[in-house]
């Protein structure tokens, strides 16, 4: 049996972090569409929670190599 | 089989805490898009739950080296 | 294989605790975005349910050592 425990503990902070983005999208083409207006001042909080959940990944890939 | 099953705890914490952020910014995108005078009271609301949601992962990474 | 499979009981833990608070911020988030003169009340009460969510974590690192 090859590869490492480290991939698995990897994936499921992806797992995670993608249903999050998935979230933080869906609720800014909601607001979007109901108020087309607003997307000036909806992408850069859509753009701040993306970063923020994608840092729980970047977090977990960085640990996958230390461990 | 190599890797370390603390990478595995840690990637389940890092699973709920992106799912955490999402929901959190989610809403945060539809407040902001319902009222777009409120982003001045809601932004830091959404970002002390953003830090205490992402104090979980932050305590499972500690304790996967504790551990 | 190293590490120990507490670590992987204790992330399951934090899964639920960070999803838990999310659900909470989320919802303070939503309640302050429709009234944002309610902030006074709904404070404490998402503080408090962040306590108790976080209280599962916190009973879940303490047993990761004693069991």
């Amino acid at each position: 049996m090859e590869g490492t425990l480290n991939m698995i503990g990897m994936g499921l902070a992806g797992t995670g972090a993608a249903i999050g983005i998935g979230l933080i999208f869906a609720a800014y083409v909601n607001g979007v569409a109901r108020q087309p207006e607003a997307q000036r001042v909806l992408q850069p909080i859509a753009l701040l929670g993306f970063a923020l959940a994608e840092a729980v990944f970047i977090l977990a890939i960085v640990f996958a190599f230390v461990l």
